[in-house]
């Protein structure tokens, strides 16, 4: 359990979005085949390789969201290096916000206990959360206060399409979760994940939710572009994280590559600081 | 990682569930709140509970059940304890079905992940997986041969109707979710999440799967009865797996909690041998 639990809402959020001019989230998906091989040398090359990454590119970031997948497949190890990585970011870059992309839901009780590992035991800002299971699965996440819940809504994978997309009462069941959810306890506190692989969507989502801030995964590798999601996602108070992984934390797998992270990352944030000075 | 791979499907399962005359699944959710006093003093508690309770039990249950939650909320002490209780568990009793309730499931590649940590690292038979993100998320589950996926269909919590019963062409989305889940690659290797609360979406769920493996929770504390669940879905070939957890293991928080839940376990044991005998 950390010393202290933080605190971090959208609006300080958005406050960091202003400061640094940029929406830039940075997914640590750290997988030990893609690592530059120096780093394997290391007693814990997982947490090496963010350190490196966050070191060179926080200037330019405003969230990191390491995929809890990545550290499970590693055992008590990357569990370990998990922990390492996010006290590092909380004691060195408290405000920089950050996602446990861990998309967990059950029923109420065992939601809570879910909350508290990420919430309280790791001190994270921000969880993702899978929708199915409705109410009492997401009510319990929302119940801890200054803290994110991110409900998935689109996703930007191909089988996102195969129940997302299904037609309930004249709408996608997309916009059904997402309209649902804002009527749960304290839903002030959500954001929601929408794929950037087919950004027409976001005209409909903006509509229903135009002051929630998105985040959208599945720019760059993924095939999104940003002037796309900025196009139909932006609003005046921003709105938006875009999410990019392996375009930055493997743009080299040489000794260079936080250099080439850092490029990248700088890249994407000087794309997004022309969004932010027309609004 | 486990030094061996342990291979269990469905007919081996049966074969349990006929020599034991039972087909009862045991969650194994430990609350350091709830277990017994006495137990707190020592090194692991969470793993001496379970132990304690599968020494007990063992004889009356072909299936053990840990929530990830509730061993996630204890950080990485609770990791700990679920690797111990897992390879107890494969140690001793290799011919007992083990679940992990993780409920996961994200894009592809971070499926993968997933799935090797749960089928591989930690050795576990089966894994729950939540169906939101569609095919290209569950497909990386069903890849592994001789391990089962155990798709999230109607789920017992109240929220489960919030999206799980929402007619989508004139049949409710549980029902879309287990037919189109039908279609993906190996998807012989599916069990089906039905929950008890509502004993008469049973009929619905066997016309459309009459040979698969349902996984049936909220018998119990959560309401449903194994006569309803009974009724509506044995097959010849059983075809139930029935989860109970607090009635057994918190069925005393005495000295005697491990002969309590035995007598707990022995009971349902009983009422289920009276069923099977039937077929």
């Amino acid at each position: 359990m950390a010393s202290f639990i933080k605190l971090m809402n959208s609006n300080e959020l958005l406050a960091q979005i202003k400061l640094k001019k940029s929406f830039l989230c940075v997914g640590l998906d750290v997988d030990l085949d893609k690592i530059p091989s120096h780093l394997l040398k290391l007693e814990d090359p997982i947490f090496e390789f963010n350190k490196q990454i966050i070191l060179a590119t926080h200037p330019y970031v405003v969230a990191y969201k390491p995929n809890t997948a990545f550290y499970e497949a590693y055992g008590i190890k990357g569990w370990l290096a998990l922990q390492k990585t996010i006290d590092f970011l909380n004691q060195n870059y408290p405000k920089i916000f950050t996602i446990a992309d861990a998309k967990r839901g059950d029923i109420g009780n065992t939601s809570t206990r879910y909350a508290k590992a990420f919430f309280e035991g790791l001190n994270f800002d921000a969880l993702t959360v899978a929708p199915y299971m409705g109410s009492d699965s997401v009510e319990p996440f929302l119940a801890f206060k200054n803290k994110i819940t991110i409900l998935l809504a689109l996703t930007s994978n191909k089988g996102g399409s195969d129940f997302q997309n299904l037609i309930v009462n004249n709408e996608a069941l997309y916009l059904k979760v997402i309209k649902t959810a804002l009527t749960y306890k304290n839903s002030e506190q959500l954001m929601f994940v929408v794929g950037a692989t087919r950004p027409e969507f976001f005209k409909e989502v903006r509509e229903l939710i135009p002051n929630y801030f998105l985040l959208v995964p599945g720019v760059g590798a993924q095939g999104g572009t940003i002037d796309e999601v900025c196009k139909y996602g932006l609003t005046k108070n921003v709105g938006l994280l875009i999410n990019s992984t392996r375009d930055i934390i493997y743009a080299s797998s040489g000794l260079d590559f936080a250099e080439k992270a850092k490029e990248k990352a700088m890249e994407l944030q000087a794309k997004m600081g022309g969004y932010l000075s027309e609004l």
